[in-house]
C-alpha cells in the first residue's frame, strides 16, 4: 500500500526542510509539499517529527561462530531489533576460516541470512592467501556485489592476517575497485600480553583491556594505513576506539590519503572501568575487542565524528549470553568477544550527539546512514530521503523517551551495555522497503522480507586514485 | 523560455548520475530521466558533459576603492566574467572605513552592485567598534539578509581590527547567528616588516612576500580561532594560503571547533618566485595579500581541500591594471593589492584537481559551490542541481581545452596570473536564474539581471553551539 | 672555613658518580675521590646522600607591589626559605610601571634586594615603549648584567605589552644578545571574560580559571613565538601551564625555533578544582595567573619536562596572605594573584618526578638548576658541581620525609598550596657561596649575604641565530 | 709521553671555555688554565682551535659479510680513517645469521676487530629467537659489556626480525638493562615493492628508493616504538632518514616514551636524485638502506638534531667498491647496500651545522660524541673533555678547509658520497688513548692499538622505567 508521511521535517545529510514523503512499491516516489498522491495511501502523521533515512549499521555479526560458540542473535532477530531502533540495513561479515574457500564461506553466510527482515549485505574477510583467494575476490566483486574485504590484524593463531596477506589482498582490492577494511589491533602484542597477564595471575575480565592497550590499536592502524599508502588504495578502519588510531587516520588524511574510520556507539559512551566490575558476569558482558577505553578516548571519537576524520558509526553487534561468556570464567582470553547494540545505536547517537550539541541533525544522518552508503557505494539508493531511493525510512520523535534495558530490548541477548541510560529521541515508525515494520513500539516483521543488496565496485575515490597512479608511475633511467 | 538540459551527467556534491534537467521560471523543476516536459522547451544537448551547480565565489572585490585607487572590475564586468567561467554567484564585501556607518557603506555597495548580471550577496566588514556598529549588525542580519561579517587582522593604520573589536564583533555575531570571517595576517608584524625591508633598501615587489611571512598568517589564524573558541562562535577563514594557517584550522577542528577555511585558486598553483620576476609589472601584478607562497604550501592546501579541513574555494578577485600597480614602483607597500580570477577558478580547479586525481568530481562541486552555499546558509536554494533550486547551472565539457590569457579573458584587467596555463575542462553553457548567459564561448549578458540574495541567519551549527553553551554555562559556588 | 662533603654521590645534569666535594672561599675547589684537603676543613658526611647543584628558581616576586598591595615575602625571608628548600639562587623581576624609567625601577629593586641571603639576579620587564626604554635596555645589558627582559601579555589596562611593544622589545633584545621572556596570556580575552563573568554574577574565585582559559594561554604563546620567529630571536615562556602552550612550544621547536619553556611546581600537581573550594580563603589562596588547570595539563607538563620541550622549573613565588586575598571577596578579579613555593619546589620535583620514575636524578638537576643556568648564561658558574663553580650546593637526603605545611614552612605567608602533601627526599644541608646556610632543619642566615649576579649577554644560541640571519638576509632583484 | 694541549678552547656539550688539557697514561689528567705540568710533556699548540671530545660513531660495519660479498673496509683501515676525521671510537655490529649462536658470532667479530687502531665496541643483532638467544643475551650483557641489541625490521628472507622476535628480544633487553635498537623499514613492503618494480622493468638503481619509500620507514619506526611502549623499554632508532620516522619519535617522546634517534651524515645532505644519475656506478655507489630522500627530509632531520628529537649522528659506514656494486647491474635489489663516511662525519656536521648556524658548537659535540656516550652508557669515560676521562680528543681547526674526495680520503673504498663538497673546519690532531694518531694531515697508526670497550648495563633511564613499571603494575579484582 502506498504511504504518505505527512507533516514532518525531512532531514538529510545535506539539509533539512519541511516536506512530505510519498512511498510506493518500496521506493520513495516524491518528497515535497502539497504532493499529489493517490487517495488510498496510508497516511502517517509525522507532525513534530523528523523523517530521516533509515540507519545503516556497517558492522554486525549475526549468528557468528566464534571462540567455540555461536552468537545468540540470528539474522532474523537481529534485523528485527535493528528495525525497532530505526536501522533498516546491516552490513554483516562473511568470515572464512584460514584455508577455507571464500566462496564456500560466502554461500554459507548467504544461506544463514535469508531469514533477515531488513536489507543486508556482506563484507568478506580475507584471513589467508593463495591463488584461490585471489580468484574468489574477483568473483565476489564482479558477480556477487561484494565491494569490501575485511582483514583482522588481531587474533593470532586464528584469523589474523600477516603483512604479506594484507599486502596481497589490498593490492587485489585496488585492482577490483573494492574497499579494504581492517580490524586494527596488533595480534602479536595482544597474544604476548595475554600470556604475560595470565602468568601474573591476572585471569579476570579486568585483564582484557590490559591485553589490548591503545598502543596495539594505534600500531595496527598505522601499519594498515601505511600499507594502503604504498599500494595506493583507500582504506576503512572498523571500530576505531582510541585517540591513537584516530590520530593515525587524521595524519593520513592530512597527507592526502583516502582513509575512513568507523566508531561504535559503545566506544562513544562506555569506559574501561566496566572491566573492574566486581560481578564477573557484568564485567564479562562488556568484553569485546577493541575494549572500552579510558574516557579521553570517547571525547576524541566524538570530535572525530564532528570534524570528519571519522565518517560512520556502527555497533559490531555480536551477542553472547552470560552462559556463553562464562567460558572465560578462569581465563579472560576465553571470554567470547562481543556486545550488542544494533537496536540502540540511533537513540544513543541522537541523545548524546544531537541532544548535547556535539552534532547537528544533518551530521547525525550523515554518520548513521549517508556516509556508510556513500563509502560502500550504495548511495543514493540508500542513505537519503529522495525521490528514487529505497523507502528505508525512520520517523524520529525527538520528544520520545525511554530507559534502555535488556528487559525490554528486542535484541536476543541477556545484557545491554547501555542498561539504565535514558535516551530522548526515538523512532516512532521504521519503514523498510516501503513497509512499516515498526510502529509506536510494536514490530511487524516476518523472516525473509529483507533483501541481499549488491554493492557495485569502483566508488569515485578509486577513479581519482587511478589518475594519481598513472601520473606518478615510475620511469626507468636510460643508461648506456 | 523553459530549458531542458538533455543527455548529461548531473554531478552534485553527494553523487553523480545520468539525468536530464528541466528549468522553468528560473527554477529547476525536474531532474531525472524521461522527464515529461513541454514541447516549447529549449533543449541543450549535454551529451558527454557534466551538469553541475554553478560556481559560487565567496570572495570577490568588484570596483573596490583601495589603496588610493579603485579596482578596475565593476559588478557588471566581473559577474559577466564569472558567468563566462561557470560562476553564477559571488559574495562580495562591504568595507566601511573606520568610523563610517555600516549601513551607509552597505547602501553604497548595494547601489554599485545593481548592475551585476549574476546573483550576488555581501559580507560586511567590521573595521571598528561602537554602539552603532553593534546595532547595525542586527539591522543587517535581520533586515538585509547579511549573515557574515568580515574582519581584517592586517592593514594596520587602516582597516585592521584589534583584538577588542574582534572580541566584540564575534560575540555580537554569535548572538545574531551570523558567521564571523577573518583575513588572517598579523598587521603589526606586516607593518614592522615593511618598515624594516624598506629601510634595508628592499623596495621592489620581491619584498612583498617577505613582509607577509607564513608566520604572520599562522599567528593571526590561531588568534582568531582562539577568540572564536573562547566565545563559542563558528569561524570562517578567508584565503588560507599557508600550511601554517591550515594546520591551525586542523588543530581547531580536532578539538571540536567549527572552523572553516577557504583556498584561492591562485594560491593552489602559483608560488612566490613570481615576485622576483625581473619585470616590475609582472612581479607587481602578482602582489596580493596574503602573497603567493613556497610550493609546499600549495601541496598542503590541496590536501586540506581533499580531507575537509578546507571547505571552499574562491578568488579574492580584485583587479588593478599595470598603471594602478605602478603606484608602488618605488615602494612595494604602495602597490595596490589584488589579482583576478573569478573567470578561471572552475577551470583551474577541474584541471589541476579532478584532472590529476586530487579531487573527485563530486568534491569539485562541493568546494566550488555546495559547501559555500551550506556555510553561508543559502543551500539548497544554491549549490545543488535539484528540483526547487535556483537554476544556476554550469554545463561542463570535460574535453574542451584552452590556454588562459589576459588577451582573451573577459575580466576587465590587463593581466592574468594564470597566463599561458592550459586547462582541460571548461563550461559550454552557463545558466543563471534560468537564462543561458554563456554559450560556447559567447556571453549573453546585460547589466542588472543579477539579484541580491539574502542569506538567513542561524545556520545549523549555531543551534548546536547554543546547546553546548547551555550545557557548559558556569555556575557559582555557594559559600557562606 | 673550608668544607669537605664526604661520602656522597655527586649528581650533575650529565651524570652521577661517587665523589667528595671540597669547597674553599665560596668556590668548589675539587671534586673527586681521595682528595687532598687541608686538615681544618669542616667535614660533612654525605653518606647515602646526593650532592647536587643548588636549585635556581628563575621566577620569583619578592615584596612585589601588585594589585594594590605588596607581596608579604621580602628578599631576605624569601631567599632564606629558598635555602631551607635547597634553592641557592633566584631570578626575580624588576617591573617598571608604564612610563616609568627602566633604570629607576631597576635601582629600586636592587635596593630592596640587598638584604637577600642567597644569590639573586633580575629579569627586567618591558611594559611600555619609547626611546628611553630602547636605551635603558642597552645600559642594563651592557653595564648591569641583565640578559633577559620580561613581557606581560596579560593585565590589560596595566602592564600588558601590545604587539607593537613586543615587536620593538624583542628586536632590541636580539641586538643586545638578551633573551625575551613572556607571560603568555591574551589580556584582551581575560579582560572580556572577567567582565562577562562578573555580569553573570560569577564573582567568586571559581570564576578565576574561567576568565583565563587554556585558549588564552595557547593564543599568547603562539603569538609570542611567531613574533620571535619573524624577528629571529630566541624566546623563553615563563610558567607554561597548559598542554595548549606546550604544544605551541613543541611545534616551534619542530620547525627549528629556539624556544624554551618553564613549568611551575604548582602547575605540575594542583588542578583547578581548588577554585571551587567552599571556603573562600582556600579558593582565593590558590588564585594565581595562569591558574591551576584540569589534570590532563599536568600530565602534559611532566612529559614536556621529560622530553625537553620544557627545560626549567620555577615557582612564581609571590605571597599574599588571607587578609590581602580578601580584597577580592566580592570580585574575583581583585584577588591579588600569587602563590608561594620557593621552599618546596625541589622536594616536590624529587618526590613526584624522580620518585615516580618520571625523571632521572640527572634530569632533576637539569630542570631545577642546570638548564636555567645555561639558558640565562651563568653556567658553569652556577648549575653544576664542578671545580671552579660557585659553591652553591644542596646535599639531598633521599630518605628524609616530611609533610608540607604552612605551619612549619619558612615562607612568610599563611598558606601553602602543597599543604598536607608528603614528600620523600629533602635537603639535609644547603650551602650558599661556600657557607652552610641550612643544616638538618635549621637555617643559619643573615640579611645581605647574597650577591647580585650579573648575567652576560650573547648566550651561544645568539651566535647561531646571527649566522642564520646573515645567510638568509634578503637581496633585492635587479631591475632596469 | 704526557701531552699538553695548550691555548685552545675546550668545547664540551654543556659549555665552552679557554682551557689547556693535560694528558698522561691515556687519561685526561687536568683541564684548566695555568696547569702545573711536568717539563717533559709534549706540547700541542691549539691556539685558535677547539679541543673537543673525539667523535664516536655508533653505527659502522667494518668488513661486514653482506649480500654475497664483504665490505672493503676492515677494522684497521676503518678506524684509521675515523681517526683522520676526528672520530676516536666506533660501535660496530655483530650480526649472527639466523640460527647462528650469538656467542659464536660475537667471538668472530671480536677476532676481526683486534686490529682496530681506535677504541671500539659492539651492538649485537638479534635476528632470530630461541632459548639460546635468550641466554646468550644475558652472557653478552653480564660478561661481555654489550648493552645494546640491534634488530633489522627489513631484509625479509634474511635477517629480518618479525614482531614475535622483536617482542621477545625487547622484553629480554629490558630485564638485562640493555638498549634495543632497530633498523626501521618494513621488510614486507620492501620485498613486495622490489618484486613489483622488477616486474615493471624497473631494474636500475633508480628503483632502489622507490622500493623503500618513507612510508616503509615510518611504519616500522612506529611499530618498534609501540612495541617498546607496551613493553616499557627504551628504544634507539638507527639511521632515521625521513620526516615520517622523525615524527613518530617526536610523538612518542611527547607521550613520555624514552625513544632516541640517530641521523646519518649522508642523509643530512644528499637527496634521492643521485639514484637517477645516468652513470650506473655513481647511482649504485649511493645505494644504501634506508636510501637518500627528498630534500624536505633533510631539513626535518637537522631540526630534529636541533630540538632534541634526534640525539646522535653516525655514518652506517659500510664500504663496497664499484666492482662489488656491479653485482646489481641488472637488478637493483642485488646491489650491495652501503656507503662510507666515518672519516667525513665531523667535518660535514661542522660545516653544514655549526657553519650555517643550525647548531652551536656545544650541540655539535653533543651529537657527534657526548649523547652517544650517554645513551650507550660509557659517559663520562668517553664523550667529554674532563679530568679522568679517556684521552680521546680531537683538536679542531675551524679555519682549515678542504674538498672531500675519494682520491684523497683514507677510507678503503673507491667512492665518496660527499665528493667535491668543500668543508671548513677540520681536525688538526686526533688523540686516541693519549696518543697522537693524526697530526696535520698525517696518520700515525698501527693495527691493534684500539681497545674493546665494555659498556655497562642499566643506564639511568632503566631505573626510571622500573619505577614506572612498579607503580603501574596491574592488580586483579577480587570477586566472589
Amino acid at each position: 500500500m502506498p504511504i504518505l508521511i505527512r507533516g514532518g521535517t525531512v532531514v538529510n545529510a545535506d539539509c533539512s526542510a519541511r516536506a512530505d514523503v510519498y512511498i510506493e512499491d518500496g521506493i520513495i516516489k516524491a518528497v515535497g509539499l502539497d504532493l499529489d498522491i493517490p487517495s488510498d495511501a496510508e497516511i502517517i502523521d509525522a507532525g513534530g517529527q523528523y523523517v530521516m533515512p533509515g540507519g545503516i549499521d556497517p558492522h554486525t555479526h549475526m549468528q557468528l561462530p566464534f571462540m567455540g560458540t555461536v552468537a545468540s542473535e540470528d539474522f532474523y532477530t537481529g534485523t528485527a531489533a535493528g528495525l525497532a531502533g530505526g536501522t533498516t540495513m546491516i552490513i554483516d561479515f562473511v568470515i572464512p576460516s584460514p584455508q577455507q574457500s571464500l566462496m564456500e564461506a560466502y554461500d554459507t553466510w548467504r544461506g544463514w541470512a535469508e531469514k533477515a527482515c531488513s536489507d543486508y549485505s556482506f563484507h568478506v574477510a580475507v584471513t589467508w592467501w593463495d591463488d584461490s583467494v585471489h580468484e574468489d575476490m574477483q568473483t565476489l566483486v564482479e558477480h556477487e556485489g561484494v565491494n569490501s574485504f575485511k582483514h583482522f590484524m588481531a587474533y593470532k593463531n586464528a584469523i589474523m592476517a600477516e603483512d604479506e596477506t594484507l599486502y596481497n589482498s589490498f593490492s587485489r582490492a585496488l585492482e577490483l575497485g573494492a574497499m579494504p577494511t581492517v580490524h586494527a589491533e596488533n595480534g602479536e602484542m595482544v597474544f604476548q600480553l595475554q600470556q604475560k597477564l595470565l602468568k601474573m595471575g591476572m585471569t579476570g575480565p579486568e585483564a582484557h583491556p590490559l591485553s589490548r592497550p591503545p598502543a596495539a590499536e594505534g600500531e595496527a592502524a598505522n601499519r594498515a594505513i601505511r600499507l594502503a599508502e604504498v599500494i595506493g588504495v583507500p582504506l576503512y578502519l572498523v571500530h576505531v576506539s582510541t585517540e591513537d588510531a584516530l590520530q593515525e587516520i587524521a595524519v593520513a588524511r592530512a597527507r592526502g590519503q583516502r582513509v575512513y574510520g568507523e566508531a561504535l556507539a559503545g566506544h562513544l559512551l562506555i569506559d574501561e572501568s566496566v572491566y573492574r566490575d566486581p560481578d564477573f558476569a557484568t564485567a564479562a558482558a562488556h568484553v569485546m575487542s577493541p575494549p572500552f577505553r579510558e574516557k579521553h578516548h570517547q571525547d576524541a571519537l566524538w570530535k572525530g565524528l564532528q570534524n570528519g576524520s571519522l565518517q560512520t558509526t556502527a555497533t559490531d553487534h555480536c551477542c553472547f549470553c552470560a552462559n556463553q561468556k562464562a567460558a572465560g570464567k578462569d581465563d579472560f582470553s576465553k571470554i567470547p568477544n562481543g556486545t550488542a547494540g544494533v537496536e540502540d545505536r540511533l537513540a544513543i547517537l541522537w541523545t548524546y550527539g544531537v541532544g548535547t550539541g556535539k552534532l547537528t541533525m544533518e551530521e547525525f544522518v550523515a554518520i548513521t546512514s549517508t556516509n556508510t552508503a556513500r563509502i560502500f557505494n550504495i548511495y543514493p539508493r540508500k542513505g537519503v530521503i529522495r525521490s528514487g531511493a529505497d523507502a528505508d525510512i525512520v520517523i524520529w520523535d525527538p520528544a520520545a523517551e525511554k530507559t534502555i534495558s535488556a528487559k525490554t530490548h528486542h535484541q536476543n541477548v541477556d545484557f545491554n551495555i547501555f542498561e539504565g541510560r535514558k535516551v530522548k529521541g526515538l523512532p516512532s515508525h521504521t519503514i523498510s522497503n516501503g513497509e512499516i515494520r515498526y510502529r509506536q513500539g510494536a514490530l511487524h516483521t516476518a523472516p525473509g522480507t529483507g533483501r541481499y543488496i549488491k554493492r557495485p565496485a569502483f566508488a569515485p575515490a578509486f577513479h581519482a586514485l587511478e589518475k594519481i597512479a598513472k601520473a606518478t608511475a615510475p620511469k626507468p633511467v636510460k643508461r648506456k
